[in-house]
């Protein structure tokens, strides 16, 4: 039995955002489908300086594959005590119909780009077509990754960025300007970001509201990623009181998402949730009705989005004859 | 950062049934000295003719080990449909410490192995000193490997071994005498494999009681091996009611073990229960006491006992420079 083996290098040559789109517009299709089985993940948290690493399953019925995801982050002493990134990542590949291993594949660059994807996937189904203002409130490889995948689907005018470190703020402007040609405007406040904003895209991975109702205009489309776990909130719950909300997940956003917030403070009721994403995706509801709604994508990530893009990352691979074989016993 | 891959060819080459004992015995401490994190296992199940495929996850604070083992079985069309085994096994291994994947293997082999040395830690702990009989109720892969790792630790006399397949039987009969030289009597009923019994040891896999009480005679220890779900079943619970009953995980043995059964039937209360192998193992609780007390070990089996011998693989095959190195990617 033959297993490919993929380096980081190669699934970095093997997909292009516009794939990752595809594939996690599938995914989200097939989770409303009653094509996914998407058990709870698994994490063990390590003391510090350690952090946490996840197994996430998700099998696919529609390609008959099953994906485990090992994926590491916060480990922050990794670099000078280890020489290894503070997080990483190992995916396998299991042909469902036999469970025979297919590829294992590093996993470090998946989650950023299926992440990214998400965001652009919501801003397809729910942004104004005459959308073109970018506010991006956090300025790290997810806030870039962001960028990276709405740019492949609209025409972005320009970005009004905010961040609480101004390095990090300042490289995000010469990194976004230099690689995708786009202006970027480093707001002096995160009102001032946020208030002309026509998308709202934020990634702070913050603890406490960092956006605020009234700043809010109407029409605006806000992709909420950084909220994956209890504890995680980036904004007022406020701004969810008449907004539409969209989530990836009804279950996993109502105990652990963005959306557990207003729901937890009685802002919403559960029925007050507009729906999945994969819902709209697949024309069972509408997305957005008109050009004054603030709509709202809460993103806590799925499975079964590591699962269809890995697949397809397998599958180029396959096509293009790329990878190691690796053969862990003769059948 | 390098990755040890290693084959299932590799993986027999390099661990024996003492290391595979020594392991277990480890592991069985380490589970009762706090220094396991052993989450709830994630099991998929295909529609027939595919079976299961489960997902164990088990982090060792002593060797600082997480391990994770995808392990599929009961894909009956496998051979003939897609030119695999029915059942197959990968396990990682993660260095706690950074969360590096330091090794991948195939895990075919392990849970057989570390099935079969757990049945001989529980001989060492809970068997007569005096034991020399076997009674061997199935005697498919696992009752071999029962086998193979009780004759590591005693010396067994003969074996009287039961099956309902004949020719499975006669062939277990041919296969033991040949590789061990020990005595097969092949048991007309179950009844006449048991009653002679010092040890008995069940693994059929069964679905209702095999074993009956009045079969088995003062001072035998009984190694309750096949059930590990809700729905199998091995033994008369009747013979939990005097018995010293020693679980590998309470939690597991009280939900899903061959323990249920008498459990559920109030035959015995948990109270009843004497307790964990590894308290006997670290000396906290008395083994046997006398000469006439029958002794049940019920495994249900933990990822604990794969981590540590899959580790102890890892570690034999670094000694050894054997296995094949991949770099993941490029620390």
């Amino acid at each position: 039995m033959q297993t490919l083996l993929l380096t980081k290098e190669d699934v970095g040559r093997l997909i292009c955002m516009r794939d990752v789109i595809a594939a996690v517009e599938e995914a989200y299709k097939a989770f409303n489908s009653d094509q996914v089985v998407q058990p709870d993940y698994i994490g063990i948290h390590l003391p510090p300086p350690r952090g946490e690493v996840d197994f996430k399953l998700g099998y696919n019925k529609a390609n008959e594959v099953i994906s485990m995801k090992a994926s590491s982050g916060g480990f922050i002493d990794n670099p000078t005590a280890h020489g290894v990134p503070s997080g990483m990542g190992t995916i396998l590949l299991f042909d469902a119909r036999s469970c025979a291993l297919n590829c294992v594949m590093d996993g470090s660059l998946i989650t950023g780009l299926r992440t990214g994807a998400a965001g652009a996937v919501s801003v397809k189904a729910l942004a104004r077509k005459d959308a073109r203002k970018v506010a991006s409130i956090g300025t790290g490889n997810q806030a870039r990754m962001q960028i990276r995948a709405i740019n492949e689907i609209m025409t972005i005018e320009e970005i009004r960025a905010w961040d609480s470190h101004p390095d990090t703020l300042a490289k995000y402007k010469a990194d976004i300007e230099s690689e995708f040609g786009i202006s970027v405007v480093t707001a002096h406040s995160k009102r001032a970001a946020v208030e002309q904003a026509d998308i709202l895209v934020t990634t702070t991975r913050g603890k406490g509201s960092v956006v605020e109702a009234d700043w809010v205009k109407a029409g605006t489309h806000i992709v909420a990623i950084g909220t994956d776990q209890r504890g995680k909130q980036e904004l007022d719950p406020e701004i969810f009181r008449n907004a539409k909300v969209v989530v990836d997940s009804m279950a996993q956003c109502a105990e652990k998402g963005e959306t557990w917030h207003p729901l937890n403070r009685n802002i919403i009721a559960r029925d007050d949730i507009h729906g999945e994403i994969g819902e709209i995706l697949l024309g069972r509801k509408p997305g957005r009705e008109n050009d004054d709604e603030v709509t709202i994508f809460d993103s806590t990530g799925m499975a079964i989005q590591d699962n269809l893009t890995a697949d397809r990352i397998y599958r180029n691979a396959i096509d293009r004859g790329a990878g190691t074989f690796f053969e862990f016993f003769r059948s």
